[in-house]
This record gives C-alpha cells, sequence and structure tokens, in this order.
C-alpha cells in the first residue's frame, strides 16, 4: 500500500512558525484565565456515542467521526446496519464533554466551578477557507451560580484576555433569551416557532428592520404581527430597561442585563464597548438566559460567544446545575493576528553553533561543554552540523529567530 | 437514549489538580527542548489508514481506532466488508504521523530538522492499572543529521529535562544495532532469527546470562553457538571498543558509543549515568544504529527509550533521510511525581472574594473593582458566591491553593 504524504482532508500539519504563535496565543490565555480562577480541566478527545447523539449538539450531530467497534463488540450482525458499527466518536465541541464530565466528577469539585476548557474538536465539515475538520475550541464555563456573578467574570476574563492579545475597540453585545421571547409572545407569535423568528430576527443588521418585516410576513405570519413586533425593534430608547418596560413588566432579565453592563463598564475603562443589543440571538437554542457575542471592527464575524445554559448540565447530572459560558474563536484569533502580521515576542537569545563534519573527541567536548554553560544561562543554543550551502542554511535560522552563528573549528583539520 | 456519565474505557478526565501536574510538566519539556532549539510542531490527530498500516507502527497497527467514512463513500456495497469502512484512525505514536510530515513539509523546514512533539495517541489495548487508550507522547527527532551530533543533543536535552524535574540517580544505557547484529552473525545465528535472538537476550537483565543460553537452546539453536554467543556478553570488559574488539575489527559503531558517553559524561557533572550497554535491544525493529533507554533506581521500567531510524523516514519522503529520535514516558513521569507526592510549586498569591448573595450594583462594582486591581498585580481573585456551607466551600478552596479569603459585604444588608 502507498503512503499518502498530505495530511487527512481539511485538517493541518502546524509548521515550527505556525506553533510559535499558537503557543504564545495559549500561553497568554492560559495565564489570564488562571488570573480569574478558572481550572483548566481536559476530557477524552473520544466520547460515547449516546452523549454525542443526545440532541444537546444541534446540526454538529451530523457531523460526527464515527470511531468503529473493535474486536468481538464488530460481529457479523453488525455489519448489516452502519449506525450499529460505532460505539464512539470525536467530540465536535466541549460543551457535551464537560456536562458529562461534571456529571461524573462533581463532588470532586469546587462549587460553583469554574472550568476552562482549551483542546481540538473534530468535525466532518465541507472544507473551505477558515473552516477546519479539526480545529481548537477554547471555552470557559461557570456551573453551579446562579447569579450575574458569572456573567460579570465571564464577560470580564474574556475581554482582559482579548485586550492582553493586542485586540482593541471590540463590543460585547448582551441580550436575554428570556427578552426575546417576551416581546415574541407579546406580539402572538405561537411558541413552537420562536426559534424560527428569532433566526430571521438575527439579521437585522444584514438586511434591515424592513427586510425582517417582509421575510416574516413571507413566512406566512400575520401582517399586523409582524408590524408590531418589528415596531419595538425599531423603537429608540436609552437602556435596557426603558426598551423592556414597553412590553413587559417583569424587568428581571433588564435589570440583569443594566447591571453585567453598568459592572464591565466600570472595569473596562474604556478598553472596549459593552451595550444591549435586542437583535442579538445566538443560535444553540439551548440557551436559557443571558446571552453574549464579541465582534471586532471591521471584521463580519464574531470572535467570541456565549450565555446561560440552565437546564443542559442536569440532562446529565440529573439535579438541577445552573450553567453559564464563553467561549472565543481560538483558530479566528490565530488568522486575525497572522493577518495583521503579530510578530511573537521573543526575550531569549538564540544562538547557532555550526559543527564540522569529523570533530574529535576533543573538539566535540568544547563545543557541547559551551553549548550547556550558555543554555543554564537561559540562552538557547542549536548545535547542528554546518551544511554545504552554509548560506542557505543561515537564512532558515534566521527566520526561526536565530541571530548569533558560530563555528565550530572551520579550517582547523 | 440514556447519558453516560463515565468517561469511555480506557480514557481519562483530568480533575484541575491532575491539569495542574500536567501542566507544570509539560511547561518544563517545553523550556528545556526549546533551549536546545527543538521546534514543538504538531499533526493531526487523525492519520490516513495507509499510513497506519504501513509495516511501520509493528504491532500498534493490531490497536489502531478506526474512523468510518462519512456520507457517499459509506455506501451499501462497502458494508460486506468491514475493513473496507474505515479510511482514517487515530494515530498510535508520534513517529509514523512525523515520517509523513517530513515528506510533506520538507522544503519549508530546516535541514537537518530538530523536531519535537507533545500529543495524545490512542491505542486500542486492554486496559490496565498504568495503561491508558489515550495518552500523551513526548518526542525529540533530528531528521537529516547522520553525525553524532544528533545522539549527544538527543541524550544531554532529554537528560537535562528529566533533571529539571528533579530526577536523580538515573542511568542512560546505550546500545548499536549493529553491534548486536555483528555478534549474533559471528555466531552464526541467522540473519532472519536476530530479531527472535534479540529479544531472548533482552531478558538477561531478568534471568541472568544462563538462562538467555538456556531459553535460546530450547529454541533449537545449536549448544555451542548458544554457548559462544553468551561468551562474547559474559566476558569482561572496560570499555565498548574493548569488548567489540573480541568479535569485529570494524570499529566504527563503537567508537561512535564512546564518544557519545565521553561528551554525555563530561556535560553531566555526575548527575546522572550514562553506560554502554551490550544487552540493550529495544524492541522495534526499525532501528539501525545507536540505541538508547534511561532507568530510574528502583523502578522496573525504562523512562524513556529511542534510537537511530535512518531507513524510516525516507519510505515516506522518497529519499533517504538520516533520523535519530527519543521519547520520554510522558505518563510513567506523571505517575512517578504524583507517587513521589510532587507539589507544583505555585509563585501567585490566591485570594478569594466570596460575595453575599443580591449585591448592590455598587457593592458589584466595588467588589470587582478590587478584584481587577489585584488581577492587574499579577494575583489570582476567584469572585464566587459565598455558599451556605462556607467551611466546607474554604476547605475545597485551599485544596487547590488559596490562601486569602475576603467577604464581600457580609452582614450589610
Amino acid at each position: 500500500m502507498g503512503y499518502i504524504k498530505t495530511p487527512v482532508k481539511g485538517m493541518n500539519d502546524f509548521l515550527p512558525e505556525d506553533m510559535r504563535l499558537r503557543e504564545y496565543v495559549t500561553g497568554q490565555i492560559k495565564q489570564t484565565y488562571a488570573k480569574y480562577g478558572f481550572s483548566l480541566i481536559e476530557t477524552p478527545a473520544v466520547e460515547h456515542i449516546e452523549n454525542l447523539t443526545s440532541k444537546q449538539g444541534g446540526d454538529n450531530e451530523k457531523l460526527i467521526f464515527k470511531i468503529m467497534k473493535r474486536g468481538e463488540k464488530l460481529s457479523k450482525e453488525d455489519i448489516t446496519d452502519s449506525s450499529a458499527l460505532a460505539d464512539s466518536g470525536l467530540r465536535y465541541d466541549l460543551t457535551v464533554p464537560l456536562s458529562r464530565y461534571y456529571a461524573s466528577n462533581m463532588e470532586k469539585l469546587t462549587a460553583p466551578f469554574k472550568a476552562f476548557q482549551l483542546g481540538n474538536v473534530w468535525r466532518a465539515d465541507r472544507p473551505q477557507k477558515g473552516r477546519f475538520r479539526q480545529f481548537t475550541q477554547c471555552d470557559i464555563d461557570i456551573l453551579g451560580d446562579s447569579s450575574i456573578l458569572a456573567e460579570i467574570e465571564l464577560v470580564s476574563a474574556t475581554s482582559a484576555m482579548l485586550t492582553k492579545l493586542g485586540f482593541e475597540k471590540f463590543k460585547v453585545r448582551i441580550n436575554d433569551r428570556r427578552i426575546l421571547k417576551a416581546i415574541a409572545e407579546k406580539c402572538g407569535f405561537p411558541a413552537e416557532d420562536y426559534d424560527k423568528v428569532f433566526i430571521i430576527l438575527d439579521k437585522m443588521d444584514k438586511i434591515g428592520a424592513e427586510g425582517v418585516e417582509k421575510e416574516l410576513i413571507s413566512c406566512g405570519y400575520p401582517e399586523d404581527v409582524c408590524k408590531k413586533y418589528m415596531s419595538y425593534y425599531t423603537a429608540s430608547w436609552d437602556n435596557c430597561n426603558e426598551f423592556c418596560s414597553s412590553f413587559t413588566d417583569d424587568l428581571s432579565a433588564s435589570t440583569n442585563i443594566e447591571m453585567i453592563i453598568s459592572c464591565v463598564k466600570q472595569l473596562n475603562k474604556g478598553d472596549f464597548d459593552i451595550v444591549f443589543d435586542p437583535t442579538l440571538v445566538r443560535g444553540m437554542s439551548y440557551y436559557t438566559g443571558t446571552i453574549f457575542e464579541i465582534e471586532l471592527e471591521g471584521y463580519g464575524f464574531s470572535i467570541a460567544g456565549g450565555g446561560r445554559y440552565d437546564d443542559m448540565i442536569g440532562k446529565f447530572a440529573g439535579i438541577k446545575v445552573p450553567a453559564c459560558g464563553f467561549s472565543i474563536g481560538f483558530e479566528r484569533i490565530i488568522t486575525i493576528l497572522k493577518d495583521k502580521g503579530f510578530k511573537v515576542p521573543t526575550e531569549d537569545e538564540k544562538i547557532v553553533f555550526l559543527a564540522e563534519n569529523g570533530l574529535s573527541k576533543e573538539q566535540l567536548e568544547e563545543m557541547f561543554s559551551e553549548a550547556t554553560s550558555l543554555r543554564n544561562e537561559g540562552k538557547t543554543v542549536m548545535v547542528t552540523p554546518r551544511n554545504k550551502n552554509v548560506k542557505f542554511q543561515k537564512d532558515k535560522l534566521i527566520a526561526e529567530g536565530y541571530t548569533i552563528f558560530k563555528d565550530f573549528f572551520k579550517n582547523t583539520k
């Protein structure tokens, strides 16, 4: 059988320069989240097929890389049905494994539990620019805290991390699924259609209020219902409470949002913006309360998103566990930093020892002894044979950040 | 379908305290190998099934987690043959992916290329104590260097890393497959039986020279051949060259070993030992030259192993590429450190803010403002709701390294 040189379709080999950037970003994220008291945890890449297909993953459940049963479990009878061939699969997100993890380890964890995950996920998506079949996700979640302390901590930590990576002028948009639902209810949309209505509303920044109204009407909803619906979204308001007062007496969700915004604003000293956005929807239907998203000026996509999902962990744990999470688009951040020509800072002096071929024992000892001394002083020393084309060799090493070259025993033989 | 709380068989959920140790060890390894000029690279977890079953993986090829074809590739006809169902699998080591990576990216890499990999591999092994189905491997490899600079760098870097992790009194054993073969040839064993003979010789530390001789004879080899064979291994010698002179005039392999030993000895200042061991075998038949292994006093297994494999990379790359690598047993090191009661050093002050339920906007602002100031000073601050059972809560947090607790607005309402 022949060998295949390229990586599996849609997956990446990372070159040393790619890794330097990824390691730098990873390091900054870990440092920041640790300061906020989040604990790094890890779950296996492989998850039970039952958990992956438990309807928590939305459309991602269609994209599972399934792993075949092994040995006697793979009996002849199974082979008649392809779905019976897999007993596990690669995780497509970090949220389903987190739910399982929490249910399994709850008693060993602090309560509330502030989890930080950084790991690969796999989706058999159609490969396209900037979308990969193996990619890194980075999530923070607070489990067991129903108060807005969770939201404030998640937004603060994520914003601090983005600031640390040099991002400016980003905007945190915040909304609450309960507000979205209250307006839809007030206008008389059927409850089972809410998600469908919200998906159309979500397009408002692209097609405008008129476009949303038109599309809702074209879906068969009565014109007066649609007009009334849009009137709330086109009205002018100064703050979330004012916006909500026009359709409800229950201001608990909007008071939460006001408090989150005022706390975060007071902390950020103008580095970034946080605003209430009543048209923010977020795709996943498992959200139950606050939702948030971060967008960067000049980019047409969000670089982070999350929200409160109070009903999901309980399905695994068997008891109700409030939960709120924020996920950053790790690969998007890498892509943006690359586009911006970001250079990873290097502190250490990087030295190359170019060794002639066939050095004597004494020469080798002398060279390695010097290398060891420099390394003990904290310097990076690459000991490598001197190539025939030494100019080409040096160019490559300079591109890797090496600045000092020392020949060992050239022309001494 | 029900949810399953436990991780997939043989794989681990890592708790925050597990992760702290793993992250610390990972950090020390990365720092050390960087100083030696090794570049971190990464390949996908998923590899082509053709590459995984190319006879480079030895027995590991029987332990592949196979990934099913998706969509139209999984047609009805395929289902008659279970082996046609998989087009990829999870990597079982980092060496096969490295070969593919090098063949694919050769022109973009420095030559020689000093690769460092740290990643998970998967083997559908029978789960048992200390053996997992997902585990971390950590390899350094030098590709494109046929000189002993490679061996010296690999042994020095690995030893420096172990010393940095606090290991003492470890022993590097070194041998050369060419020496093993020369003796077997001299004694008249058939060439196709060498590996079988070496596997028996490998037991010498357990069953003694007499035991090895007995087992060889019981395999049907002539008694005089076996006796002659063992006479070389029981003879006394002062150094590798002296040992080899008794059966060969070609001292190139033994001169290499002498030079490696003398260079490494001169660097290590007695922190550890490096010795020639003519009975060292190493399992994988792809080794072509030097082989080495590190063992720790008091443990019956090696914690690192490697050697030169000059023929393997070429099978992927299409041109001959000399290669030498050293792999450390990451999970074994973790287990030993745990057994030794190793404590991860913490530098930062870790503070907990215990927040009363229902704080006002002003109180929240005050608390978060103080948290931000402390975090900006480099301190870790966990803001969390004060639980009813605050003693239990504090105990858990103390176990996580938090030392300072501050109540926010207790009894002020």
